[in-house]
């Protein structure tokens, strides 16, 4: 059986995305057949525009519709705190709860030699001369708890030490997740989260 | 923190499709943050004329290019038996392994009375005038064999008995499939494994 073309190429695009298998991608096409013209040209729409609609913050990276974006326009974040994250999507996961008072640097990805990816790849030399700013007092190093993400934050907090050693660099508390059993936790993690013990 | 507009507009046609929760669809606009632009026009193309190059075949209801289908349309496919499936995924899934030569029906959908589907809104009236023809032999119900399933094919098969008795009326095999492990079976696969039994 030919599958008709217009059904075929969305498949194709749909598969290109990640974490879509052909099966998602066929179940997601057929299941758009049956939408209204006008929510699919809307659709569209989103898609062509995403990238017209955005830039990337000039101070923080980030994803943003102005330039600076809202929190580094924001005379009410702490400029002295500097969080540091790997993806734009990190920004979102810690302004969820509101509780962060400072403001952002994204690196764009994390230092990955088996994918080619160096640190002259990502946001580093902007985030260094960042941390040389005199109001600057805290770089919180909040890159994932993997191998890459650490070897990301090693390689940042001895380049900034290098720069100015004055600045107090802290890495993201690592132990057992909220609603994590002890019992089912890997070594590493409890590892991680005895060292990190404080007093109570 | 705002999210740009543009981006919250994508996060949200994402989660209008099935199966894509709200953290699926941030990782998919995000991803597609960093695809060239010529790429989102080709996959906003996809999308915009999906069904402006897709029509229902009027014989068998399957989505295609033309009228009739590629499959109806095609002369050596053996009009004496039709395959009555619940969508038109159904028959990719079988003509994929390219052994079946009859034809197909599409229901577009089961009877399903909790959600207000009755045999009504499905094309079961022009499957039962199909199978009134003088050429049709065969009727093969593959209809799921989930309880909705079952209801729509036992209606089916009434109706199609009351208006031409003499068809042949079948229903697709069921049983364990290739695989599966006897001992992780539910007993109602177990029991139909059993009921449909065959010589060996």
């Amino acid at each position: 059986m030919k599958i008709p073309k217009a059904i075929q190429n969305l498949i194709e695009s749909f598969e290109k995305l990640p974490g879509i298998g052909s099966k998602t991608a066929q179940r997601l096409t057929f299941y758009l057949l049956h939408v209204p013209q006008g929510e699919l040209d809307g659709f569209a729409n989103s898609i062509q525009n995403l990238k017209k609609g955005t830039i990337i913050c000039s101070v923080c990276f980030s994803d943003s519709e102005s330039d600076p974006c809202s929190i580094c326009a924001n005379s009410g974040r702490d400029k002295s705190i500097i969080c540091v994250v790997e993806e734009p999507l990190d920004v979102l996961a810690l302004e969820k709860n509101g509780r962060y008072k400072g403001v952002y640097h994204v690196l764009h990805g994390k230092i990955d030699p088996l994918n080619n990816i160096g640190p002259e790849e990502l946001y580093i030399s902007q985030l260094v001369s960042r941390a040389s700013g005199p109001e600057v007092k805290e770089i919180i190093l909040a890159t994932n708890p993997t191998m890459e993400g650490e070897a990301t934050a090693m390689y940042i907090s001895r380049q900034i030490k290098n720069q100015n050693p004055k600045v107090k660099i802290t890495r993201i508390g690592r132990g057992l997740p909220t609603g994590a059993d002890l019992e089912y936790a890997d070594e590493l993690t409890l590892q991680r989260a005895m060292e990190g013990r404080s007093d109570y």
